[in-house]
């Protein structure tokens, strides 16, 4: 597999636009992609984040051309789908193109319109969603959660040799910032005789990353894991919100249903591998004694060069701590390094049995925890199953999220000598 | 909850189309609804069957008026999703609309054009599939599949509360007669110290029942049972293909997924509420003992009236007997009464927590084995987990599918006094 290093952004490169420069998350070398509508326009399309601004690709497709221009014009629509269907070349060209066009002072006047403030514009799932796949390639979550309900053996056999993972829903995934209302459900209390229906009462996020399908395979035809990375159009921030309460009691023996199926959260900018590809790192090695992933799942490759040197990080704030005006409280910072599986794996087991992936599939990473104390991605894991609450800056205490409380994760790469890239943000509030 | 018995509808009335009369599975009382093309007119478009014929529903659609005109109109895509989207009414319109048409003798000359032979026809999906969800609610297989891991034990404590149901991967569900290719993936011998990858040796049909969404809900909006029955748009024959052996090593902690992905089959007619209204039935009475369902998942006019009275078949056919002119052998029958749930339980259940449906979400009944040995819904439960192979009449055995061999679901309603309707059939045959 080859994971094309993209050298030719200088990373010392300023872009005209004042607000890429400095510390922001989408500066001239990260160039994501999202639809966005603007209220002069209320036409979802596609744009690509640029500092405190959005860019109209359809917008400047006549100063673009070749390749350039064809994706240019594939972003004229409401979904990225049909940009990725085009292929990873011209999204490529789009991404030169714009580079120089963002960085050419001679072309400021001109490029200009189609720049709008952010602060000004909607921003819309970025892709329609055909089939949402959530993984569990957090080894430290899932030894963790294990533990709580198997303290001896909390690794099932089959871990360290399948990629585990589980078909999630996709109506209900929702870019960042839309409410998320608390579900209802069948729960059982340990000690009661028979359940109960009602607000679930162990609400819970997850720290998940998103990695979107651009390329999809045919029906029978498995995509080897020595072509994976080309079906991959990028990432974003997942939070795969988990009514735990719920979950334990209807998940035997098909697993997750309406303990997930709610609601999922979703950053609204699509990173794609052009801009992490000076951020790969190796996949960790395993430890001891772990058994070699399978043939069908080994690339040298991927294992040199496969992993994501990303940093993420979950804050929270409650209803009161906003009235105080009080910062957002970290709960969380690790790798996503803690992915036991790397992308390209994940494509290649989803596909192994002949299952065709399509553009606009989303893949969870599942719960991204880390090794380190501080490192937990969710409540149930920080709060040891709800036994010992977590105490805010301002003395609020919490086992599992209440209404009002809201939960923000972002991520970023950075790397000595490389313009920082960022994600964005996925946040959301819980309401009752 | 109000299930219209559509009476309108003369039992005894018979069509100008010859082939709708006698033993057909389209007598004029059942004019499902589908997608199909022709060679002249290649644009999948709606149709209706009747008889040994597909009727052209937007070329009628100059014969009609008011809604039934709309709902026509409707049709004229390469989906039912836009149809159904314009609601029950219109689609009752049409229906009532088109059952004159085709009884009235006068109306044959101008009719006939818009009739194409069924043989000539290509059927494709009838919806484009938003998200797939396969439930389990055939309480016989649940306790058959139980019984081969904990005999002393099979169901759950949550079975008889929960409406148990999982996410499925709706971009591989294929029409009937789409051929199936034997999944490879990840199997683990009991003996074996770890697992390999290579093609399923255990690869199992379901016989399940679809049900497909007609009308959705908005995202934190419960559907309550009572509104349940008008979110249905019909009923087809599903057919969960299953690597028996890849789900026994994956399916720990988060259930089935590759063991499933890689093909579903569906009959390319959606038999409607309306034309099934007259075969509605009681929801079988819960054993003595058995908890009564929460108040969420209770109607009385369910109770009374929400269950099918279809009967189903499974029948298959091997390489070898298709060549020498053998007839399909039947492997199974039994009533779709096996469901310990109604559809309107599943469809208040799978909301109750917020999710939203849409129309064209495919909602699968799980396996639905009857409780007598003729009823068996799959050769995991024929073969006693493949321990006790099935003999064929020209004595070949099978204990799982082999390649060549077929497999073919039908199912039909029947009652005194009413004419048969049938729901085509769902076949496909095992490639390598």
């Amino acid at each position: 597999m080859n994971i094309t290093i993209d050298f030719t952004h200088d990373p010392a490169a300023a872009s005209w636009v004042a607000g890429a420069n400095g510390h922001s998350d989408f500066p001239v070398q990260n160039l994501p992609l999202g639809i966005f509508s603007t209220s002069d326009n209320p036409t979802p399309r596609g744009g690509m984040a640029i500092g405190d601004m959005v860019l109209d690709i359809p917008a400047i497709a006549k100063h673009l051309e070749g390749d350039a221009a064809a994706a240019a014009m594939a972003a004229n629509a409401p979904a990225l789908n049909m940009l990725f269907k085009v292929g990873r070349g011209p999204i490529t060209a789009l991404r030169h193109a714009v580079f120089t066009l963002l960085t050419d002072t001679a072309m400021q006047a001109e490029i200009e319109p189609a720049l709008h403030k952010a602060d000004g514009c909607t921003l819309h799932m970025p892709f329609v969603i055909c089939d949402y796949t959530d993984f569990y390639t957090g080894i430290h979550h899932a030894t963790n959660i294990g533990s709580l309900f198997r303290p001896d053996n909390p690794l099932l056999p089959n871990y360290k040799y399948v990629p585990i993972g589980y078909h999630g829903r996709s109506s209900s995934v929702r870019i960042s910032g839309v409410d998320v209302k608390r579900p209802s459900g069948q729960t059982k209390a340990p000690d009661a005789d028979e359940p109960s229906f009602g607000p679930c009462k162990r609400l819970d996020y997850e720290l998940e990353m998103a990695i979107w399908v651009g390329q999809g395979n045919e029906l029978g035809e498995p995509i080897p894991i020595g072509d994976a990375e080309d079906h991959i159009a990028g990432i974003s921030i997942l939070n795969d919100w988990s009514a735990r309460d719920i979950q334990a009691w209807e998940y035997q023996p098909l697993g997750p249903f309406l303990a997930k199926s709610f609601h999922s959260s979703i950053s609204p900018w699509v990173v794609t591998m052009d801009a992490l590809a000076p951020f790969r790192t190796a996949q960790p090695a395993r430890p001891e004694g772990d058994p070699a992933p399978l043939p069908y799942l080994q690339d040298e490759a991927d294992q040199a060069n496969g992993a994501f040197g990303i940093t993420m990080e979950v804050l929270m704030t409650t209803s009161a701590m906003r009235e105080a005006g009080d910062a957002p409280h970290r709960l969380s910072q690790g790798p996503m390094t803690a992915m036991y599986w790397t992308a390209a794996q994940l494509i290649a087991h989803h596909s192994s049995n002949g299952c065709n992936l399509q553009a606009g599939d989303l893949l969870g990473t599942g719960t991204l925890t880390s090794g380190d104390e501080g490192g937990k991605g969710s409540l149930i894991e920080l709060t040891e199953g709800g036994k010992n609450a977590i105490t805010l800056p301002n003395g609020e205490k919490r086992t599992f999220l209440e209404n009002g409380d809201e939960v923000i994760i972002i991520a970023y790469a950075e790397k000595e000598g490389l313009a920082r890239i960022g994600l964005g943000e996925c946040r959301a509030i819980i309401t009752g």
